[in-house]
C-alpha cells in the first residue's frame, strides 16, 4: 500500500453524521483526516470545542485538535467526504467538483442525477463507469460519487446476490434505529416504548434508490431496475442498526436452498481486491431462528456487513427474509469510505 | 338490561392473561366475575395471595378476595372465559364444554377446528352459525368459541372492510408488543434497545387464522378465504400495541379513497346492537401522516377500535396501511368478552 | 357544588404542559376551560390547529374548536393556570395579576419570592395567608400562586408526614422522566438505553424549593425549613413518573413502624375538603418489597397521590424510602389545579 | 512474558457471566482458555452446542469447539474462574480450592469470608495477603478470591482515591443495568420503560462489601472500614453500566479540587506493573456537566475504568458525585481476570 497516507476532508464534519465519518476513518490504513470543514458558524474553532460529541466514548484524538475550516472549495485536500445536510450539500458539493474535489457524499442531493453514481460497491461497481460521463458533460476536474439511504444499503445488499434470478417484485418493511435521524432527531416523547410508522420521504427514497442500485450500466447509462418496489418505513426504538423484512418475487423461482447458497457464496470486487473496509462477505446469513438482530448483530464485522436470516417461502411473493446492516456505518460514513477505497483502486484518487 | 348479572368465571385466572380478563371485566354492566380458576398449586387460596399481579395498579378489590378453584367442569358458572396455557387448555376446555359451559376461549387450541367459531365479532359474526353443528357433532350441551391471535385480530379487523372489494393478496409485518408474550415472557436481555424478528408459530398462525375468520360461511361450513397471505412477525420494545405493515391486493381496485371511505363508514353488528365492549367504531381512520403508534393511540376507546392510517397506493400490490390494536384487550381479553356479549345477544347464554 | 362552573384560561396552552392542562381539566366539576393564550404565532387559530397534539390520545374535544388569544391581561377568564415557559412566564404573569387575575402557575419563575406561597396542598396550605401580603406589598388585585417543581412535590409528599419527627437532612436521588422536559425535550440518543445524571438547575431547585415547602408560616412570612437537603438527579427512560429515593435523619428518631404509621394515617384539609382532584390519601404506601414502580404504578388514583414503598433504617441518616409521583399530573397541571381547589375553598377565587 | 499462555478454566461456563469470561479472555495475552464446566446436563456436549450464547456477537470461536466438562475438581488446569450460580459456587469451589485449584470467583458466596480476599487490585492489592492465612486454616494447596458485586466494585473504585480523607459516611444510589440479573434475568414487562426499585439482597451486599473492600489488612487480617454505608439500590432499561450518585462525609474535608485531583492522579499496582487487563487510570473524571453516562462511557477503555462525574459539594454529607463501570466487565469477568493477573504478578500462579 501507499508509504503516505491519502489526506482527506470531511465537509459538515460537526454533525451526527461527520462525527461517524471521524470515528470510521480513525486509524485508517489508507486515509487520514487533515480538515474538517462545517458551517461559518464553526470556522477557526479546534473540532474538539466546535460541537458537542454525541456518539459513545471520545473525540478520537487525531482529530480534536483540527481547525474547523469553512466549506469552501479552494482549499482542503483532494478526497472529500460530504457528511453535510442535504439544506446545504446540493450547491456546496458541486462547487467542490467544479474546483477538482472528488466529492465522496453520503448526502440525498445528487443521488438520483442520471450521471452521478449510487454507489454500494459490492452490487454495482462498474456504476463508476458513470464517472468520464459525468465530468465531460459537467466539464468538471472533480467528481461527485454518492451512497444511497442507510435502509436502501440494507436491503440492496440483501437483495444483491439475488439479481441473476431476476428481481420481480419487492415489499419490504423496515425497523430503522434512531441514530438514523441524527441528533437531536427523534423526541424522546416519541419513541421511548413506541414504534413511529412514518419517517417522511425514507420510502419514495428507498423504492427509488433501489432500482437505481440494482440497474445495470450499459450504453453510458444506468438503466433503472424494472422491479416494483414498495416500502413502509417505521421508526422504533433501537439504537443503531436497520432491521429489514423483504418479500421477493424472483422470476427464476429458486429454491430456499438455491436462494441461501446464493447468499452465502456472494462475494464481490471489494472483497477481491481486499478494500481496507469490505467485510470478509457482504451478506452473512445467520440460521438461529432469531436473528439477526440489531443490537447483537449490527455492529459484528465492523458494522459493514449485511446479515439475513429467516429465508423460507413466501406465499404471497415466493420468498421471504429479514436483513440488518448498521445503518450509521455500513449505511453511511462506511459505505462512502468503502466507496473511496473502490475509487482508489479504481485509480480514480490519483 | 339484565337485573342481575350473569355470572361468570375465568378459567387460568392467575396467569397474565387472566389478570388482563379480570381487569377487563371489572365494572362490566352484564357480567360479574365469581369464580376464578387455576392449577392446582393455587387452588384453595384467596386470588390476591394466588399470583403476582403483573398489570398497571392494583389487583381489582371484586375478585381479590375470590377463592381460586381447581379447574374442574363440576362446579362454576355457565359461561366460562379460558385464558388457560395452550399446554392445557385443550382437554380442559373440551372437558366444560361436554360439561355444559360456554367456553369463550382466547388460547389457541380449538382455533382451526372446522366446528368452531374464530370470531372477529364485527367481521364474521355470522360464525357463530357453526355451533349448532358442533354441538350436535360432539354432542355437547355447552360450546368452545374461540377469538383469534393477536396479530390476526389487528389485521382482519383492518381487513375486514374491504373484503367486499375481493381480497387477493396481503402480506403483513407485524411490530408487537412484549405484554403479548405473557409473563415473564420475553426477557429483557434481548428486547431493551433491540427488535426479535422472530415468534415461534405466530406466522403461521397469522396466516392461517386470517383466512378462517375472512372466510364465508355457507351450507353448514366456514370456507376460508381463498387469498394469500404472508406475514413477518417482530417484536418490539413496546408495552402495549401491535403494529402491523399491511400490503393487500384487491380484485375491484379501489382508489385510496375508496378504500379509505370503506373503512371510515365500516360498522357492524356490535354497533348496532351497542354490544356494552363494542367500540363506536371498529376501525378509526387516523389522518396525521405519523400515527397510529402503540403507546400514543393503542388503549384509545378503551383499547378495543383498531386504528388505521397512512392508506396509500402500493406499488407492487395495490394498496399500503398501518394498522394498529390493543394486544391484550381487543386482541384477547377484550376480544373474548365482546365475543360473549355477541353471543348473548343472539340468546347463546339462555 | 356551584350551579355553573367557574370559567377559566390557560397561558401558554399549546406547548407540552398547557396540553397537559386541558387533559387534566376536561370534565372538571368545577373548572371549565373557555380560553386559552398562546404566543403572537399561534393567535387567532383554532386551538387543534394551532399545535401537535404530544400527548396519547387526542385533543380534548371541549377546547378543539377555541380560539388560541394573545397572552394579554385585558381579556379572559380571572382565573389563569399558567403553562408558560420560563423564558416569559415572569413577565406576563406579573402583567396578569396586575390586571386583577387569579394567577395558579407552575412555572418556575416567581417560586421562590418572599410572597409568592409555593404550594403543595396537603403539606403547607396555610402558606396561602401570604396572599394578603402579596397583595398589599404588590398593589395588586389579582395574585400568584405557584406549585413546586415535579421532583419538588414528590420529595415533599413523602416527607411531609414526617415533619412531625422534625426532619434535619435529607439525600434524594431522583430517576426522572422524560415528559418532564417537554417536547421535544430530550433527545431520543441521549435516553434510550441510557440515563443522563444531569439535569440543568434542577438539584439546586429541589433543594430550595423542598425547604420553602415544608417552611412554616409565621408572623407574617414563610421560614424556610431549617434542613439540608441534597439532591441528586438523573433521567431515565421512563414516559411518566418520577422516581426519588430518599435517606433522611429526624430529630425524633422513630421507628420503622412509627414513620410507617405516619405516611398511612396521613390526611390534610384538600382530603377534608373533598376537593375534587384530591387524592383519597396523600400517601399511598405500597408493601410489595419491589414498588412503587414508575410505569405500573404513577397514574393510579388519578396520578395524584405520592407511592410510597420500602421505608427501612438507613444505616447512614435514620431512615430510607422510595418514592413515585406522577410528574405531569400531581407534579404540574394537577398540582396547580388542585392549588386553585384549595383557593376555591378558602374563597380566594371570588 | 511467558513463551506459553497459562491454561485457564471457566466453571459455570455456559451461563451468561460464563460467556462474558470467554468472551473477555479471548485473545488474552497471558490466558487460554483450554476447559469450560458446566452441569452434568451441558457435560459432554460441544460449547457451542451447550448454550445459547446471549451476548452480542457469535461464541468466540477459540472456545466454541471445547467440550463441556463436569465440574469435577479431579481434571481441568489449576487457574479456574468461577461464574457459577450461587446455589451451587459455595461447595464446587472449596471443593477445587481442596484440590489444588486456585480459584478466582465472582460468585458471592465466599465473599465475606474472613480468610477470603475481597479484592478490587487498585484499592486493595494488599488484602492478597489473607491467602496464607487461608490455605494455613484450610489446609487447602489451592484458593480462593473473589472480587465484589458489580455495584460494590463501582463505589469502591470511585472510592478508593478518598479513602486518606478518612471515609465517614457513604449514601448511594445505584441505577443498575439489566444484564447484570444474568439470563433471563429481568422480564422485560418490568423494565420496559420502567424503574424497578428493588435488587434482591443488593444493598446489603453493597454496604457489606463495600467495608470489606476497603478495609485496612493489618495483624492477618481485613479489618472492615469503619464507615457507614447506606445503599439504594434499582434497576433501569440499560443493557451495561451501572450508575451510582454518591454522596460522601470525609473526615479530612478536602475541597473539590483537592477531591478531583485525588481521583484524577490516582493510580496503583496494576496500572505499574501493565497488568494486561488494567485500564490506563482506574478512575477517569469527566468533566463534560451530564457524563458519565452508561451507553456512552461504561464501554470505554475496554469497559476496566471507572468513570466518575459532576464532583461537587453535597450540603449533607460533604461532596457528592456520579460513578459509573462496565458491570459485565469490571464489575465481574475482566474484574476476576484482573485479579488473576494481579496474583500471578505476585507469584500466586506458580
Amino acid at each position: 500500500m501507499t508509504q503516505r497516507k491519502i489526506e482527506v476532508g470531511v465537509l459538515g464534519a460537526t454533525g451526527m453524521v461527520g462525527q461517524n465519518f471521524l470515528r470510521f476513518l480513525e486509524g485508517h490504513p489508507w486515509f487520514e483526516v487533515t480538515w474538517v470543514g462545517a458551517s461559518d458558524r464553526s470556522a477557526g474553532k479546534r473540532y474538539a470545542e466546535a460541537m458537542n460529541w454525541n456518539l459513545e466514548g471520545a473525540v478520537p484524538e487525531s482529530v480534536a485538535g483540527l481547525t474547523v475550516a469553512e466549506c469552501n472549495p479552494a482549499g482542503g485536500p483532494r478526497l472529500m467526504f460530504s457528511a453535510m445536510d442535504a439544506s446545504v450539500a446540493g450547491e456546496i458539493e458541486q462547487a467542490f467538483a467544479r474546483a477538482g474535489h472528488v466529492v465522496v457524499s453520503n448526502s440525498r442531493n445528487h443521488r438520483m442525477e442520471a450521471d452521478v453514481p449510487l454507489l454500494v460497491p459490492e452490487v454495482n461497481h462498474d456504476h463508476l463507469r458513470l464517472i468520464p460521463l459525468q465530468q465531460r458533460r459537467r466539464q468538471w476536474k472533480g467528481m461527485i460519487v454518492t451512497n444511497p439511504n442507510c435502509s436502501t444499503v440494507t436491503l440492496t445488499m440483501a437483495l444483491g446476490p439475488w439479481k441473476p434470478f431476476g428481481i420481480q417484485k419487492v415489499i419490504a418493511t423496515t425497523l430503522q434505529a434512531i441514530s438514523g435521524a441524527g441528533y437531536p432527531g427523534v423526541a424522546s416523547m416519541d419513541i421511548v416504548g413506541n414504534v413511529v410508522p412514518f419517517i417522511g420521504g425514507e420510502e419514495e427514497k428507498m423504492e427509488r434508490e433501489t432500482q437505481k442500485v440494482l440497474g445495470d450500466f450499459a450504453a453510458g447509462e444506468v438503466r433503472p431496475l424494472q422491479a416494483v418496489v414498495s416500502a413502509h418505513c417505521n421508526r422504533v426504538p433501537v439504537v443503531d442498526g436497520h432491521t429489514v423484512t423483504i418479500s421477493v418475487a424472483l422470476e427464476a423461482r429458486p429454491s430456499v436452498e438455491e436462494a441461501m447458497a446464493a447468499l452465502e457464496r456472494f462475494t464481490s470486487v471489494p472483497q477481491q481486491r481486499r478494500l481496507p473496509s469490505a467485510p470478509g462477505r457482504p451478506v452473512v446469513v445467520l440460521r438461529q431462528a432469531d436473528r439477526p438482530q440489531p443490537r447483537k448483530d449490527a455492529a459484528r464485522d465492523r458494522g459493514m456487513a449485511c446479515f439475513v436470516g429467516r429465508v423460507r417461502p413466501c406465499p404471497a411473493l415466493g420468498l421471504k427474509m429479514v436483513a440488518l446492516a448498521h445503518n450509521t456505518i455500513r449505511g453511511a460514513a462506511g459505505a462512502a469510505v468503502l466507496n473511496a477505497e473502490l475509487m482508489y483502486s479504481e485509480g480514480l484518487l490519483d
